[in-house]
């Protein structure tokens, strides 16, 4: 007989295990079904593992500045690329072991394997132990997206590297191509510096990091550049021969020049692809989205009853934090369908999912650019404010950055905020929390954010927008 | 004849310097009189050159611990004092000719000189140039406060220091007696553990950081003997000899018991005394608290009309962003009060003000602690999170903290938040933010915050008050 739940989960990073956790405290009876790792891609080959090669990557690069910091070296300092990998695989052990402890703490059933829809309610799972059938009143398909592939060049892990391999190199760059200055590209393009590689990133947009907003894209591009990455936007790339040693390729710039270059090794990051492959999405009739993406609506529902999806395999922005609301979000509004009358599903609110991008200096944005803003046809007021303005910046040894802020300048809504420079990853949090409690600029301004942190420049962008910036 | 002005600003503090700033953007003519370097305490021997002192600890601290990260160092590696002081200097320097440029930009008149009044709307300034007589309609004391002395030891700057002491040492102090945990205190025991120093701190109370939350303190506690800080609570000391290489301290536990130790140096950090001394306020009339502070209305306002107070000399907080919010709070009732209608002075909540200790780990926090929040009668519900469930604290390497939220159960407004780790004074703003728009539970649970980041945990920890913690 086949096992009955009230939820089944296809895929198990950020988005596909809180759901499970989430339904699971609901008193709902849960199973989550892998095929590879518990905690996916994020966990696994993303975010985590990439964020502890990257704190290597800044401790060496603290240490190569000791002097400034009024410290001595008496020898070389060198990165183990084999250890710093290995500390990260560790890392990712680590997180992997605690989501399985997580699943057995809140008593839902982990099936390993291959998942696939065969009507609604029910799921085949293809692993080790067989084939065998789950049913389900609800089934939330969580299956993810992978990197995209070059067309005529797949990855393979030689020369040419998705992330997955760049994060477990065998061996370092020396000559590093990266293709696409998305987050991914450009976290990778910033961690191959730090180690010493010779790194060019080739982005097809006239900046990088083009979902930013447009100042923090130049700024961005001049700090890089200045640590010695080459940039070219506006420009295309085509491999000319992936060999053994090298690969050669064409990089045609915006003027239209050709010019050809060898590289030891090539990254692509050019976006993503959602898993959504031999999963029986067809045969129970999904629908999709213009770009592939499973269609859903604001609680992650398909048009198919009892069948729902989050993350990755639905529309962007495919982001982890953004995953795990839906999951949460999902989890909630299958309760309530299953008769739960507590609680109370919140809907994804586009406008206050925060990204950011862990290079060096790191970037971080929530809501909209200024351009965005003005195509909406807000009038806006902008607000700016330089980290060499701010003590703890100098203090830090840390003063090149920037906050951006922008405000409707009719009701004083903070529409967006956008920041490049130390630590603003761990920042844009209070923005966010401002957005979702929908604030203006006057509750910013009277918020007293302590001193010395980088936090007050976070004060003093809001106030430049009214000039009213004190240390400017 | 005497000079004209609409403000005039004592001394030179952030709470000083912000004011002045801020009147002057409101068209005021305004003055600024110091008497010793632009920038006051804060600037050049408080917060800013500790934190450049604490850096080039926490950089070290990193080099120590390179191995964990995959690095290797052929070599030594060693804390060149003089040059870490050095470095702190040239920062606090480089802040200091910062506000005299703003000074300038915003067309403030600097007057050098020690400043008293002589009757309301008078100022007489002995400065260099002789002494000179200022009027202005309104003036506001800002003359901040300095470290209290042991009694009967003042501190000499050879075996006995204060923070200014302790910031520019002329050796490092091989067995170092802290006495006071508050924030200074802590900060500079955790600096010269990490720079090498056997240090012991004792504290009166029953606890360290005595301010923060019960848990707060024990974690802290806990983390800092790991680290090899000797921590005497509920304790007692008396200098017994203070002699030309040592001094002898007589440290009295809580069971009674006395103790003789030798130390090559002794920070005392027990606590401030307002700067009030010659300044004219007692020929004026004007009203101190119990504690001998100035007292004051919401908006800065002595008893005396045109007379106004703020910063350290006034009641705590005694933190310089207090001192910068009242300032501005007081140039805009000044602004107001002189006919400016489109100005809307707002008044200090205390319920508001962040507070940061800069140690390894550090601890911020806002609001009321559980205990405080009981105390005011209300029913709580306490959530906490720690760092070790935190992914992006795992990657780097920095798993040891907690975050702990404490909310009314009857409406769920957030009443305070509690918090020990990496990255945590950077982070609290995020809480501010929400306490200043009023937020409950809810909305801090619709909040997306970043994945992977810290500011993660300041979602679990309100998730873990209402039972819905994910990673725990």
């Amino acid at each position: 007989m086949a096992d009955k739940y009230d939820v089944i989960v296809l895929g198990s990073g950020p988005g596909g295990y809180v759901a499970a956790i989430r339904a699971a405290q609901l008193g709902l009876r849960t199973a989550i079904v892998e095929r590879e790792k518990l905690g996916g891609i994020c966990l696994n080959w993303g975010c985590i593992p990439t964020k502890a090669l990257l704190r290597s990557a800044e401790i060496k690069h603290y240490m190569d500045h000791a002097k400034d910091y009024g410290l001595k070296v008496a020898g070389a300092i060198e990165a183990d690329l084999e250890a710093v990998v290995k500390r990260s695989r560790g890392v990712a052990d680590q997180l992997n072991r605690g989501v399985t402890g997580l699943m057995k703490k809140n008593r839902i059933d982990v099936h390993m394997g291959e998942g696939r829809l065969t009507a609604p309610g029910k799921l085949e799972v293809k692993g080790e132990k067989g084939t065998q059938t789950l049913e389900a009143k609800h089934i939330i398909v969580a299956t993810g997206a992978r990197a995209r592939d070059l067309p005529g060049h797949p990855a393979d892990g030689k020369r040419i590297w998705t992330y997955r391999h760049a994060m477990t190199p065998s061996e370092m760059p020396s000559r590093l191509l990266v293709i696409g200055s998305g987050a991914i590209g450009i976290e990778f393009a910033s961690f191959y510096n730090d180690m010493g590689a010779d790194v060019t990133v080739v982005e097809m947009l006239d900046r990088i990091v083009p979902v930013e907003d447009k100042d923090i894209s130049a700024f961005l591009a001049k700090s890089l550049g200045k640590q010695g990455i080459a940039i070219r936007t506006g420009a295309k790339v085509e491999i000319a021969h992936n060999g053994a040693k090298a690969v050669s390729a064409t990089i045609t710039g915006g003027d239209g020049k050709a010019q050809e270059a060898e590289f030891s090794h090539v990254i692509v990051a050019i976006g993503i692809v959602p898993n959504l492959e031999n999963i029986g999405l067809d045969k129970l009739g999904i629908e999709m989205t213009d770009k592939s993406f499973i269609r859903i609506d604001d609680y992650g529902r398909t048009n198919v009853k009892g069948v729902w999806a989050i993350g990755d395999c639905t529309p962007g922005p495919w982001l982890a934090h953004k995953a795990s609301h839906e999951g949460v979000t999902a989890a909630e509004a299958i309760a309530q369908e299953l008769g739960n009358a507590d609680v109370h599903p919140h809907k994804l609110d586009r406008t206050a999912i925060p990204g950011c991008t862990y290079c060096h200096p790191q970037v971080a944005s929530v809501g909209l650019t200024e351009a965005a803003a003005k195509d909406a046809g807000y009038q806006v007021k902008v607000g700016s404010f330089p980290f060499i303005g701010n003590g703890k910046a100098i203090a830090l040894g840390e003063a090149e950055g920037i906050i951006k802020t922008v405000f409707d300048s009719k009701t004083g809504e903070l529409l967006g905020a956008h920041m490049c420079g130390a630590e603003v990853t761990e920042l844009i949090q209070g923005y966010t929390v401002g957005k979702v409690l929908e604030t203006t600029e006057a509750e910013l301004m009277n918020t007293i954010f302590p001193h010395p942190t980088l936090s007050e420049m976070m004060h003093e962008s809001v106030l430049s927008a009214y000039g009213r910036a004190i240390h400017i």
